[in-house]
This record gives C-alpha cells, sequence and structure tokens, in this order.
C-alpha cells in the first residue's frame, strides 16, 4: 500500500462519490481530531474563490481539525451565496464530526462560476463522515481529481532528536476543463508537536521552494490551497536549530515529490523536466530565470520533439525581465552533457545530449557564472495532448 | 498591387534566392539613397546577435542609407567570427552601391548557433544589388520570412499640412525551426523629412504600442530589429504639435497593421486576437494585465476551442503580478457581449458570445473600472499547429 497522510496515527481521511460529479469520487475528509498546530498556504490570484475565503479567515482565528474538499464544482466566482455554502459545508460536516464548524476548513476544485450543489454537499457529508475514523489515504486522494490522471501521495520519515517524525501528503495537480479552474491542493500532516504560528512558518517556506516553483502551463488559479495539521504525538526540540532544520527538510521533502507529481502529471506531460539555475547574481535571479525556461514554450516543445536546443534555452534566459544576465559567462546543460559554455555553443556527444532530453526526466542546468544564487523549478513538455484538452473540452 | 515600402518614391527594394536557404528565396535589401534620417528599434533580449550589435553601433554614429536583410542563418550565437561576417555583409553592400560601409545596416534571421555562409551572402549581393532600382517590395517581403505563411506589407497616407505624408512598411513575423530563433523584423519608410532623432523618437513610441503588443508564445527573439528611413520629399511642420501628432498616428497606424497581421499568422494561428483593457489604475497596469491575457495558454486554448471562458480570462486578470485589481469591479465581455460583470458571471446570449469567440479576429474587453489605464494587446489562439510546428521540425 502507498505510504500516505493516513499512516500518520491520528489523522483519518476518506474520500466518496456524492453525486457532485457524477460516477467519480468527489468529496473527501481529512480529520485529525487531536490536532496541536495547523498551517495554510493559499492562492495570490487576485479573484480567490469562497472556500479560500472562507478558510483564510477561520484559519486567523482558530485551530482548524479538519477539511472538507470537493471535486466537480470550484464555488468560485458564485459571490454572497458561494461564501453561505462553504459556511454552510463546514457547519454541517462540524454538527456530524461534534466539533465547532470554526474547526473546519473547505477546499473546492472544479467548475467556476456555477453554484455549489449544496444539497448534494450535505448529504455527501453525512455518507462520508458516517466513519470518522476511515484510514484511506487513496479514496480520498482520488475524490480530489479533476483532470488528473493518477492519485498523488507522498511520505516520508527522519529521526529527529529521539523520536521517528513523520510527514506525509496528498496533492491534485493542475487541470482545466472548462469552464473549470485549474486548481492545486495540497493536504499534509505530521505527527510532531509543533504549534500552528511554527507550522505556517515551515509550511510557507517549504511550498515556496516546491508547489511555488511548478508550472504546467504559466497559469495559477482562484482555488490553490495547501493545508497542513500536527497530531502532537512526537516532540523534537523546537528550538533548537538542528532539529528545526531536519523536520524543515522533512516538510521540504514532501511537498518536492508532491509538485514534481504534480508536474509529471501536467495536462498532456509525457515527461517531468526540471530546470536547476546555479550561479545567479540572487536567488529571486535564480527563480525569475528558471521561471523563465520552465515557462517557455519554446523550450517546452523542443523537449517534447527530445531536440537538444540550446538556443531556445539560451533566449529564454536572456528575456528574464530584470535578472542579471552576462551572456558570455553562460554555460548550459542537458542532463550531464554541455552544449553551451561561456555564451557559445560547444560541439558535443548529440546521442547522449538527445539521449538527456528523451528521458523520462529532463534535467536542464544553467549556470550563469556570476555569484551564488540558485534555484530549481519543475515543468512538463508541452504536447497535442495539452491543446486536445483544452480545447476540445465540449 | 499591394501598397508597400516601394510605392514610396526613393526606396528602392528588391529580394532574391541566394542559396542561403536552398529553393526560397533569402536575401533582400531596402535603399534609400537620399535618406535624411533613419531610426532603429532593437530587441531587449540580452543575447543579442551580431547584426544587432552592428546595426546598432553604426546608428549611434552615421545615417544609414541602406540595409540587407537575409534569411535563413541568424548569425546569432557566432562570437566574433559572427560580427565580422555582419560586417563584411555590410562593405560589400555599400561596396557595390556606391556608399560607406557604415552607411548599410544588416539584419538576419534564422538559424543560430551556425556560421553565416559569407560566400553565399556576398556572391548573392552581387546578384541581388545588380540593380539598386528595383521596386519588388512583394519579392522583399518574400525574402525576409522564415515560417511565415504570408508576407506582410502596410501602407498608409494622410494629408499633413500641405502634402501627402506616406509611411508604408514590410515585417515577418515569429517563427521557429530548431534551432532557429524565433525573430521579428520589420522595415518601414516615409516621404517624410524627419531627421533621425525625432524620427527616432516617434518609431519608439509607436513600436512600444504595436510590436511590442504582440505575443504569438511570450517569447523573444535575439534578433528583433525594425528599422525605418526617411526620403525628405514633403516637408510637414516638425515644430506644430498637431502635425507632429498626425504623423505619429501615421506610423503607429503601419506599425498596428503590421504587428496585427504577425499575430494573425503566429505559428498554427487560426485568429487573431484583441485584448483591450481600460479602466486601469495605470498605463503599466493595463499593459501588463493585457499581456497576462494575451499570453495564458488557457485563454488561448479556449479561444481556439470556440468558448466564451471567462473563467479563463478572469484568472488571468487576477494572476498579473503587481497590478492593482478590485475582482468586485471588473467587467468582462467577448465582442459586444457582457458576460461578467462587477466580478460576477451574467446571463449572456450564449450564442452570441461563441460568434463573436469563433469569428475569425477575436475581441476580448476588459474593463477594471479603477481609473483610466488603458492598452492593447494582439495574439493569436493556441492551436496542434504550434505543437507541429515547434516539436515536429527535424
Amino acid at each position: 500500500m502507498t505510504h500516505s497522510i493516513a499512516n500518520i496515527s491520528g489523522v483519518f481521511t476518506n474520500g466518496i462519490e456524492a453525486g457532485i460529479k457524477p460516477g467519480k469520487k468527489d468529496l473527501a475528509f481529512v480529520y485529525v481530531p487531536n490536532c496541536v498546530g495547523a498551517a495554510g498556504v493559499f492562492t495570490l490570484n487576485k479573484f480567490q474563490a469562497a472556500p479560500i475565503q472562507y478558510t483564510k479567515k477561520t484559519m486567523k482565528r482558530h485551530l482548524i481539525k479538519a477539511v472538507i474538499i470537493n471535486s466537480g464544482n470550484a464555488n468560485a466566482a458564485t459571490g454572497e451565496a458561494g461564501l453561505k455554502n462553504a459556511k454552510r459545508t463546514a457547519a454541517k460536516a462540524a454538527k456530524i464530526l461534534g466539533i465547532s464548524a470554526n474547526e473546519v476548513a473547505v477546499a473546492s476544485t472544479g467548475i467556476i462560476g456555477v453554484p455549489l450543489p449544496i444539497d448534494t454537499v450535505e448529504s455527501g457529508l453525512e455518507a462520508l463522515l458516517r466513519n470518522p475514523n476511515a484510514v484511506d489515504s487513496e479514496a480520498a486522494a482520488a475524490a480530489i481529481m479533476t483532470t488528473d490522471l493518477v492519485p498523488k501521495h507522498a511520505y516520508a520519515e527522519a529521526k529527529i532528536g529521539k523520536k521517528t517524525i513523520q510527514v506525509a501528503g496528498i496533492a491534485k495537480g493542475s487541470g482545466m476543463i472548462a469552464p473549470n479552474m485549474g486548481t492545486m491542493l495540497g493536504f499534509l500532516a505530521t505527527n510532531a508537536a509543533i504549534d500552528s504560528g511554527l507550522l505556517n512558518e515551515v509550511l510557507k517556506e517549504a511550498v515556496d521552494e516546491s508547489f511555488n516553483r511548478v508550472s504546467v502551463d504559466g497559469d495559477t488559479s482562484t482555488n490553490d490551497m495547501v493545508l497542513m495539521f500536527a497530531t502532537g504525538e512526537h516532540r523534537f526540540s523546537l528550538t533548537s536549530k538542528t532539529e528545526m532544520n531536519q523536520f524543515k527538510e522533512l516538510v521540504l521533502s514532501v511537498c518536492r515529490d508532491l509538485a514534481k507529481a504534480i508536474a509529471r502529471d501536467g495536462e498532456g506531460a509525457t515527461k517531468l523536466v526540471q530546470v536547476e539555475v546555479t550561479g545567479a547574481a540572487s536567488r529571486a535571479d535564480a527563480r525569475a530565470i528558471s521561471s523563465s525556461i520552465i515557462n517557455s514554450p519554446l523550450v517546452k516543445t523542443a523537449i517534447h520533439g527530445g531536440d537538444p536546443n540550446w538556443g531556445r534555452v539560451a533566449a529564454a534566459i536572456g528575456k528574464t525581465p530584470g535578472a542579471k544576465i552576462n551572456p558570455e559567462k553562460i554555460d548550459i546543460m542537458f542532463g550531464n552533457v554541455l552544449v553551451f559554455h561561456h555564451g557559445a555553443p560547444v560541439a558535443f556527444d548529440r546521442r547522449k545530449a538527445v539521449e538527456a532530453i528523451r528521458s523520462e526526466t529532463v534535467e536542464i542546468r544553467v549556470n550563469m557564472n556570476i555569484s551564488r544564487g540558485s534555484a530549481l523549478a519543475w515543468g512538463c513538455d508541452l504536447t497535442k495532448g495539452y491543446i486536445d484538452i483544452n480545447t476540445e473540452y465540449t
């Protein structure tokens, strides 16, 4: 069995077909009755869906213990009625679980501008929460999918101080079926004893270096949300820098595994692309340059075509707004094959470079040779499958 | 016959097959022997091809009278040898034309990282410039094409003061055939008497509101260049604000016609998309928001699919970095059909909206309802044709 969030003791989860999206699982929960800390990171898109508005607000003042997630309807651009439906969802779940409505977060993904079918959700919650001690991560991960082809799980553990600390999560990726919004959702848990304040810091940092470095098509959604719960089972020293860093690494590794799974499962994608930029003038420059490369349709199509096209990579670097760039210093590698050195093409083994581009995971490495700023970014190739999914959805 | 640059008296132009790109026209010139003013706008990509470096430099100190343009080879990422070949091209043309090498600009588009076949170019120049008084705009516009499907011409005239002032141009669009760089080139002329200083101001402003508002795939090239020549035949008052504004309008209209032709002929494109943003907090915000919409792969695929998907437009607005956005105030129209009013979807005639999306030219109108910043942007739909051209080029 896949290791996932339900492998953490005290974390309950399940997913069912509630009828929001006929014939598919569409309603899930994660419930941590003894939650000691909870954290959330939300979309920066200025159009924020009702569940984002509601959950941000309740988490500012309350420690959440559960989240209800539906797919099939994003409850976005639904006005006052949408906010009311988000609240009703939380209230209904809280009543069944015997907790306060303020302790329940809500997440949605799917069609936008269409009222959430609240009666279907409410009756679905009765079925879903009949067993609040279910531990079916597979069902939960399936119920939050939209155009994802595979459910996404990640799990990691490490000995921190004297205890084995676990971190795990489920996620869904960017998918668009009109007029749906592509949404990235992630739900994580840990058995560590950590309060909401610290957990928020750790999660924000990890999301910034993982989910925020993924690009399927450069678009961001109105509903993106990552939540994390701590069960409090095991303590490590929150004041030890070493132990805290170990915990941060653990959370980052789970977030990165989920982020890569999302990139690999991008719409129409056939491969995962990882861009590593080193030697930039600053971390901000490295992030901007790696984003410019990973978002370039010309780089994405060249990779799909299996062509080690350093020209497109160089052009993507060169167009990065605001970044310090010294063309004569730049090195570009596909996998381990140096194709561009100090700003000029070099003779390289084309067969090996093509092999690097044709592999399931393509690594593009850029050294700016200016200073020490570095960053990673993940994405996928651009294929006819993407056009199919996003054009012929009617 | 198409009205184009050769309709301006004293502007000579032609294009031939020189053998750089077998079986197709690949070498062109524009020659204005009595040129009184010349202006140039160049790519902002930090990788700048040899012809860009050479031409920028010579135009800083000299009044150019001619430009030699080759397709089939970009002379980019070719180091010192590339710069030498750009100079040799100019010198050879100058010798035949009997002018100074400093008076000849050079532009290139095509494969990058491969040495310019200078012998082919030099012998081609002898054939090309055998008749320096040729007036074949069609041949010139054809010779500068790469993956363009149609040659691009624009012409406009207006009475300014007592004289009929003409402005005309040819252009090529963004096209990529690996490891080629997509390049935008434009060559304009006017019969006005205007010096290089003023002409540079006018051209820069016009390019900024036309070519710089076009996006086929968000990528920019190492070779982009727009040049303009003035024959000096007719005077208008350069100190009259009214007459100067009339001239600016004329240049802008020609640049916009060429820019729209480039967008419409984007790789794989089936339609021209125009985005108009009004009511933004500033012009900069309006430009950023319209770029975000025109570059969104989700908007581009929705348009290709013929779907009036306001959700994708709203999300593209919402993700614009740094722009002032008040979601509750935004209006979105497809053509003349209001589909989203004050931040919420409204009932609309779906048949009419679909008609607007399915037409050859699709207009998306956004009113931010904040202040008076406005901007236009042009692009195209995203299709399987784009993937074909950029993937299966080997």
